[in-house]
Formats: structure tokens, sequence, C-alpha cells
């Protein structure tokens, strides 16, 4: 596991040297999915302190495997949603303030322009708040329930649109590895900012239309695709 | 007082490297509460001809103890304060952009989100403005007792809301050190200035439901707080 | 094509240093008019690795005519632009977010300032949207035959007004050579911010009179300019 | 002069470091009352070419009496207000966004709180647009004579609010010298930032009572202040 935590290690310092994250409020983790296990930041541990070393291991249960530090308090949420979506192999967890801002807002992230349809299939969703009984049993755990219920209710595929806004809380982003589940959580945030301005300056303002959607989309990601080397 | 000074210092040093400050905006100072002594920042000194030696030592009233330079402008709010607020043991004074605009909107902060809840247990109060009387008579002395009289009306304890604006003029925060009276200003700009376009994106928002608000700020005080290590 | 590669590189450098572009979001691209060949950013390549020689040399076709690497995926829209606008020396794309914020709103930026009317000679067309005929096509030539279309009908002259925003997309700029199509980027991109707040502050914003916009304008370009040394 | 010149020089590169100039759209003066002559940057010299050699000397009338290069196109501005306003001893002139935000709609700054009642003893006007002819003539003299005009309209002493707006252009300061005007552009561009917001929190907002705005003001100016080391 020590390239998986050198791993996880970096793509929580990218998240925060992106402005994302102040102090400790954020998480980032990876999955070894031939082994079931993952690692995660540990809990509060302030980032100019932060070594691979400690980088927690679980298991899909969230149960610690390896590590002296108590996990990320969100370990829960992260195990959840590594057993629910198969094809994801990284985790972010933020509270970076435009992402918060319509998370609090409790509203879908509507497509607006090619930036976000360059990462995401379609609205970003925002998903409800927990009831008392949820929040009383098991919160974090609870919470990737949640999570899993918005995209299944949905029909949206994880990595279709790898991201989400827990209602008054903050986003969660994923991605076939950890750095890619940080570059959706800066695209996401930077998308949110455009998006709050765009409705602020033209309140009659378009959605995206489905045919500039789909060659956006399409041009970066399946098998069609010819943005960037060598694909 | 080598310790304190040189924290005292430390925290100010820090209130600046985190842009709450432009010029000499702002004063941070710390309590011994054995001594009932307590260290402020030298009144318009540049942060950058700051030493911890500068530091100026005051009693409870407001009183230069040691010290060759005039303490912070602000030296008799922070001594009414902590005269008043026993679990008090550092003083955060700012014009952080961000809180001074809902301080001169004259509007208190509302629990929008688990990024509030996480620090502050309920809506940021804003105090009234001070009468001509009070401004006559000790307009530094009366601001502190404004603050008090705010919360003693409102029956919040400090510790459980380390916060409140002055009508007109910017936020003052505290915590059970200069240290953590800092992150508290930091939390606050933050909330500020997410809550200010949460109301923007969405008029109609619900504020975070009471269940949520109590996970959070428990999950992170008192005695049953879990977040981080080793309590 | 040595000198030109290192220029256009340079571009490329500076643009990203001026914060306008995250991650491989834009591209800068210069052209030799006596040879018919301009030189491009390669598609997908992050910042820290590129290097001079990486620029992809093309013909006024699009077709690579030298370098190992495949070019912007937006080749084909530089391509047309310097077909059409025979004063162009460089082309800028970028999504920087204030100048994408108008370009999603879908509205012309209006002149509301001397910032503005300092480098554009009126209003900033936002161009419109692709049909699905043109996107299925050849979305990115076509790209630039809507742009070469706009300004035909509007009867602008591309180096009267060097930038047009692609409504749901973002701002295409140009200039005299990179560099100065680089300046016109983040000059947009300065004005878009800046106009998005007067039109918030005041509803009933007046436009800058015409006698002020061509004081301003003349004052820089023409043969009339008096602006900095030596002209 | 050298001595002018350095300081002049300084503050010019201040300036910039407090990001109120994107490139050269900017420029400080600062005179020597007792030989009637300015000295001020030249036009249109990026800021890393800048040295205090290069600063032009200017006497009232806004003629060269020494320096190679071309003096800032605003010259002639800078001379109008030293001839008018003989308490000044330097000039600021930017496009900083925000204020620039407020003259492009065309409003007053009014006082919102202390920070602005720190350094402006009251709101800080919005000068009208030049007609025609003003334009044709001289247009940058006719600049200086406006703000004139509209300090002696409204009967404001240049050092109680030492700033003025121009309509759809930016803002002038000044102070007793060329570095207190540059912190008077500072205060002035984060006061209207804040002043924004705060506008578009409460559209209700209450102005600062005259009370606060003079126990502020006089805490720092005049024979009553007592803010700072040594007064």
């Amino acid at each position: 596991m020590k390239k998986l935590k050198k791993e996880v290690y970096e793509a929580n310092m990218e998240v925060q040297k992106q402005n994302l994250i102040k102090y400790t409020w954020g998480n980032v983790s990876g999955i070894d999915r031939s082994k079931g296990l993952f690692v995660i930041k540990p809990s509060g541990v302030a980032y100019e302190d932060l070594t691979p070393d400690m980088m927690v291991v679980c298991d899909l249960d969230g149960n610690v495997v390896e590590g002296n530090l108590n996990p990320s308090s969100d370990t829960q949420t992260h195990a959840v949603l590594y057993k629910h979506f198969d094809e994801i192999g990284g985790i972010v967890h933020t509270h970076s303030p435009w992402a918060t801002v319509w998370a609090q807002a409790g509203l879908d992230v509507p497509v607006y322009g090619t930036t976000h349809a360059d990462t995401f299939y379609g609205d970003i969703p925002c998903a409800r708040f927990l009831t008392e009984e949820e929040i009383l049993e098991a919160y974090e755990y609870e919470t990737g329930k949640v999570i899993v219920e918005e995209f299944s209710k949905r029909e949206i595929k994880p990595m279709d649109i790898p991201a989400i806004l827990l209602k008054g809380h903050g986003p969660f982003t994923w991605g076939k590895d950890s750095n890619e589940a940080v570059v959706n959580a800066v695209v996401l945030e930077e998308v949110c900012k455009m998006n709050y301005y765009t409705e602020k300056l033209n309140e009659n303002v378009e959605k995206l239309p489905q045919r500039v959607l789909d060659k956006h989309y399409l041009r970066k990601h399946g098998k069609d695709a010819y943005y960037g080397q060598g694909r």
C-alpha cells in the first residue's frame, strides 16, 4: 500500500494547494480494488504536519486495517461510495466555497457552459438533508447512502457526473483515482463560481443545448474522444 | 509573560497572514488568567516592524502595566470582554471584508451550513450602534459593554458562539487562547462570504435544520466529540 | 520558425501566469504571414511540461506541417481566423472566468468605462450557438466561421474590437502578435469583471458617451495616439 | 529632486504591489512645494522596467522640466490638482477594479462603516462626464478642472475626503505625500468593495450615524487624535 499511500498523500496536498480547503476541512482517499482496501487522510491533522506514513488503511466497511491515527471522520461515507460505485478509484470531500454555496442554497448546478460539459455530462445533483433518524443512527454512513440513493433515483452513472452536493454541507467528487477526483473538485469549484455569476448576469439564461453538451463531453470522454495526446 | 507575548505576537502575525487585516486595522490579545493580565498589540505599528517585545501588558481595567508603546486603541474593549467572559483566553478584532460587510449591513449571520455549525452553535449576532452618550463618554469601553449586553440579552454563552459583529464597524472573535480566536476569525470570514452568496443564489434558502446543527457542533465540541486525534 | 515557437511558447506561459487558465483549458497561437504558417500549443499538455520545441506548426487549413504532438483541439478555429482576418498575428482562447460568465449569459459586453475604451472600440460581441449540422460536420472549423460571420454581420473590423465571446463557451482574443493577443485577453477579463459589478450596482447605468470612447480609444490607437513613449 | 524621485518611484511600485494596477494603468506623483515642481511616472513604461531615474519632473503647468521620457498622459490633471489643492503633496490615479466599478456606475460612495470613516470624512464624490468641448480642447487639463469644480461645488476640503471618482473612468486619490496617497487608494478600493456588498446584502442599509463618523475620523485625524504612537 506504500504507493497508494503516497498517491493519496499527494492528492490531499494538491487539494489544499488548489485552495479548496481551509485548515483541515476536507479529505481525500484512494482505493486498491484488488485488495478491497482504501487509504484515507487521518482526522484533523494539519496539512503541514501530514506525511504519507500517516495515511490510514481501511476496509470497505470503514474499519481501520492499518495505521495509528484515527481516519477522517467522514471515512464511513467514503466506504459506502466505494462499495456502491464500482468504477471509482478516488474520492474527495471539501468545503470549497463556491460548491458549498450551491450546497447551502440546496440547488442542482445547471449546465451553462462547455467548461462544465467538458467534465460533467449534465446537471450536478444536490442531495437532500438527512433525517433525524439517519443522523442519530450513523451520520457518516447514512450520508454515503443518501449519495447513492440520489444517483440511483436520478439514474445517473457515477462516472458520467463525478460529483454531488450535500445540502447544507458541501461537495463530494470522485474519479478513476484520487488525482482525478481532485481535478474534478477543482473543475466543480470553477463551474459553481461561473454559474452563480451567469445566473445573476442574465436571469433568463438558457441552458447549454444538448448538442453542445454532447459534443464537448464526448470530445474528451469515451471511445471517440480526440482531445489530448495519444488516445 | 514572555511566553504569552510570543504567543500573542504570533497570533497577530497569523491574522495578517490569513489576509484578514490591511495595514494596522486589527489587534489580537491573550490573557494570563492566573495573573489577571493580558497582552495586546501596540497601536498603529506596522506588522513588518512588530516584535514580541513590543507587546503591551495591561490589567483588567485596561491600564498599561508593562511596555513602552501605546496599546491598541481598542484595549478597553478587550479589557471589558476579559472581565465579563470568564472562559475566554484570547480576542481578535479585524476589519476583515466579509464580516465587515455583514456588520455594515447590520444583520445577524444565519446558519446555512455545516462549516458554520462546526464552529458556531447558532446565528452570529450583530450588536447595535452606540448612543451619542456612550460614544462621548468612553467609546472603546462602552463598545465592550454593548457586546456583553448583546450576549446577555440573547442568553448566548460566549464560548458557544465565539464571535460578534459590531454594527457599522466589524467583527470581534475570541477563543480559549489567542490562537483559537484567530481560527474563529478565519472561519467567521469564510462563513460570512459563503452565506452572502447563499442568500443571493436562493432567496428562499432554508436555515440548517437544528438536528444537523447539533450533530456538527457536537461532533467537534463537548464531551461526545469524536473529530480529530485523541480526544 | 524557432523564434516564433519561442514567442508563442512564452505567450502560452504568460496567459497561465495571468490566471486566465486552469489546467490545459486554453491555447495561444502566432502566425508567420510571409510563410502562411502558424504555431500553436499542443493539445492537453500541462503547462509545467511545455517547452518551445513542443509547439506545433500548421498551415492555414489547419494541417500539421511540423511537430510530433497533436495540435490544440481548437486548431481549425485558429486557422479560419488567420485566413479571414488578415491583420491579426496572434490568437488566444481561454475559459477565463469573467469572460466565460458573459459568454454563458449569452450577452455582449457593453462599454461602461475607459478601461474598456482604451483597448476595445465598442461593445464586445457574443456569437450564437452552433447548429446541430455545424457541430456534427466540423465543430472547430465552424466555430471559426461563426466568429467571422459575426464580425461581418456587425461590420466590425477585427483590430478595432480584438475579442469575441462564444455563447456558452468562452472568449477568443487576438492582436498584432501572440503577445498582444494575451494582453487583450487580460483586459477583456478585467472589463468583464468590472462591467458585471457595474450593472449590479446601478441597473440604470449609462453607457460611456461616444465622445469619451473616441477620446480614449484614439489617444492610444491610430495616427494621433499620444500615449506611451516614442510614437 | 533625487529624494523625491525615489519616493515617487517607490510609491508607484507600491501601488502595483497592492494590486491596484494592471500593466501601466495608473500613475503616482509627488510634489516639492518649495520648488513648485512635481515628479511623475513616465507614460506607458512597464513597472518591471521602471527606475527612480526615469521619473519626470514637471512644473505646475505640466511642462517637463527634467527627464528624457514623456510624462504620464494624465500629467495635466495632476498639475491642476497641485495648483488648486494647496495642502496635497502626492496624487495617485489607478483603474483599481472596485473604485472603477463605482465610477462606471456613476455613484458617490456612501459611508457605511468605520473603515471608511477612519480615512474619509464623508461620502466619496463621483464627478460628471466631461463635455464634448472640454474633451476636444484639453482632456486631461479639463479633467483636473472637473475635480476641483466638484470639491468646490460640494464645499469639501480636499484633505477631509482625499479621493474622487471620475464617472466612467476611475479614481484619483491624494494625501500629504505620495505614500499617503497610495494608502488612501488602497483604503478606497477596500471601502468600494465592502460597500458594494453591503448594499447588495441589505438594500435598506442605514448610513453610518454622524456621531460614529465623527468619532472614528477624529480619533485618527486632527488635534485630538489618539490612534497610534506618539501623537
